[in-house]
């Protein structure tokens, strides 16, 4: 059976007592980023709850280490590894339930609530995470192969090694925003026709969104020393959705041979609230099936190591139509997280505490299902009809890509993301000399 | 003429008057990272001479600032701007002048001379930045064009792009490492022959050495706003030697669609010690020639914007015995550093202070001034003989690869960069699942 809490939690908020998401807050009184904790319609200032002595009755929290609940980002959090964040979210759950056996905590505690607890409506919301590097993998699959197709042809959809290993590139992890932030649509060089030989230099006219989970990492590796497929799981601190903006027509013309590049970089939005690992772990399934044998360094003991998420992406006009682009399953992934971080350690890469990695656009194998305007477009060619009546076959100007995500417990609550939002500004006038 | 030193500077040192470099050190009894410059065979603790007034004399430095000289990375006095870099490097050089200005800042100190002059073999050099994101680009068009016929053979050796625009890739920030690192030979997926269609993994058996210089970002743009050409000297902190070392049969497996990963991700090496801007600002002249028209956003008012230095790399083998294996300028680019920071900017994308980018392999037009094994073993087919009668194609355990660069003023001052070197360890004997 669910569990009730004392403080009102609106059915169906991603921000169930089985969530207990962490990100990073400002306030109009409080305007120095600081940690927080996301319940029902309220957040937690995790500062003033640490500072009143919320912790206390935590035996397993370090005591020296309460200065991680006021940093400016959750890095020194999440520095103290999955078994500490497994305590402090349990016990931050323990006390908001009905039945708290904490009541002295908060429930009962009215100048603490009032303190701490604030309407998410009134708090600002911050990248949660310091990034060291950002690296963006190809796990979906379903998208590998429609974009594939659409690049290079049906034949060369895949390439030989995507069976093999998660194709990754290093992404760029100064233009990682946060939910919220516009993106103005990105100039670049593009070839005017397919045929043509000489690009031209203007704003990008196939903006795009590439719908992708995002994860941040808790723990690194030492240089020279890869992180086992098996072990790999103790390194992951949480999740968020991610629109990986991308410019197509830029994209096609510059990402041979070294990758993409500008048609990328220009922004890449996350969600605000990291979903801690733990609060994932009861959604695992099977993902996308192997069609190789895998090399041993990529075979996990377990099976069944995919988050499977409902996500979903819907488009507002300027006008505030909205309609629904998107809807599809983070299972549609070859890839599990910890094979990913395998592969990317086993040739020596360090990774460090914050760093991001982004699934890759994840697409199901029906249209409906398909994570990028590319797809459901057919490379441009099929225009889509919004609830306005509008066509798109990109994003135009003062477009919101709006994306969701969720998955429900056994007992019906709701662990979600909040919202991963942006909207895409007029090109700059003129790109000066 | 050469300008003279009080301080006893050997003839043909990199570290002369006319250089005056940044690095960041510790020494035995301060083991706490903080900066120095080396001139001779010195380093000055810029902290201890900050310390006791060392930059009092300096009218243009804000006195608030001051703490920037204790910091452990370049990153704060980068910051400062190209002006102050300017007048702080003038300043030192003068402080170490003969005919010294300021005779009783250091020359006429003898304390401050003891506690604040260590000779370079008594400090350790660490990386001299925090690095943001780092960025590799392509512009050695030889290189390019060797390594394309290579890999795609020679109709497609150089890509349609490859004229119009400064080809990049993201490269990995966590994995860069300072001079002296030694760097294990990295496991990878690779195909056992070139028809075969499954991998193997196994130790990478192409190991390359990759020729390069670095370049350090002391400014900011925001996101959504390019930086103009002509006005991207500003953004210039300064120099270092880099070798981006290559798992040649790792990248071949992996490269296709979304570029090099693990194949350049286990390390980069760069010299420790950042020779600012103004320090090669006479070393200036034509680059390659443009083959094409190019976009107004990379025209460049000056036209004579490439650093000549001479470079070279030796290998030597576990029994000490070094080969040079190329001789190189600097010249051998095709986008000078202004260009590559106005391509990377131009569709929005934000630097940091403290990002680095690297040009790419600088090859000349001649097989010894080939800047990787690669093409100096002509895709390993064809062994390079060294000096104590080994053959190489690639490297093996035990080899070091040792780079310097310099170039020589018109009065005969060197202006160098010390070394860049790193030693192959073996690798591991297995990667575990």
């Amino acid at each position: 059976m669910a569990l009730k809490s004392w403080l009102s939690i609106p059915k169906g908020s991603a921000f169930s007592l089985a969530n207990i998401p962490f990100g990073i807050i400002t306030t109009k009184n409080d305007p120095v980023r600081h940690p927080a904790v996301a319940i029902g319609d309220h957040a937690l200032d995790v500062t003033i709850f640490a500072d009143c002595g919320g912790f206390k009755s935590l035996a397993e929290f370090p005591k020296d280490k309460l200065h991680v609940f006021s940093q400016p980002s959750l890095n020194a959090f999440a520095r103290l590894g999955r078994p500490v964040h497994r305590a402090v979210r349990l016990y931050l759950r323990d006390v908001f339930r009905d039945d708290t056996p904490f009541p002295d905590v908060l429930r009962d505690d009215q100048a603490l609530r009032d303190s701490a607890l604030k309407p998410l409506s009134e708090v600002e919301m911050h990248l949660p995470m310091e990034i060291g590097d950002y690296t963006d993998f190809f796990a979906g699959r379903n998208h590998a192969k429609n974009a594939g197709t659409l690049f290079r042809g049906a034949a060369n959809a895949l390439n030989p090694n995507y069976n093999h290993l998660p194709v990754a590139y290093h992404g760029r992890a100064s233009s990682v925003v946060v939910s919220g932030t516009p993106l103005r649509r990105p100039w670049g060089q593009v070839l005017p026709d397919p045929t043509a030989k000489t690009p031209v230099f203007k704003p990008c006219a196939r903006l795009d969104v590439e719908l992708e989970m995002g994860m941040f990492l808790c723990r690194g590796n030492s240089l020279g020393e890869p992180i086992a497929v098996d072990e790999a799981e103790d390194y992951i601190f949480g999740f968020v959705l991610m629109n990986d903006w991308s410019a197509r027509d830029i994209q096609t013309w510059e990402y041979v041979p070294l990758g993409p590049f500008n048609a990328k970089n220009f922004g890449t939005t996350i969600s605000p609230w990291v979903v801690l690992a733990d609060a994932l772990e009861q959604f695992k399934g099977q993902g996308l099936p192997d069609e190789v044998e895998l090399q041993p360094y990529l075979r996990e003991s377990r099976r069944e190591n995919t988050i499977a998420l409902n996500l979903e992406a819907s488009l507002i006009t300027a006008d505030g139509s909205s309609t629904t682009l998107i809807r599809t399953s983070s299972k549609n992934l070859l890839w599990s997280w910890p094979q990913m971080i395998a592969h990317h350690t086993v040739a020596g890469c360090n990774v460090r505490t914050g760093d991001l990695f982004g699934s890759g656009t994840i697409s199901g194998s029906e249209p409906g299902s398909y994570g990028s305007l590319l797809e459901l477009s057919e490379g441009g060619k099929k225009p889509i009809i919004l609830e306005n009546g509008e066509e798109r076959k990109f994003l135009q100007d003062g477009d919101t890509v709006f994306i969701t995500g969720s998955a429900m417990t056994a007992d019906g609550e709701v662990v979600g993301f909040g919202e991963c939002v942006g909207r895409v500004l007029e090109p700059m006038s003129r790109v000066s000399k």
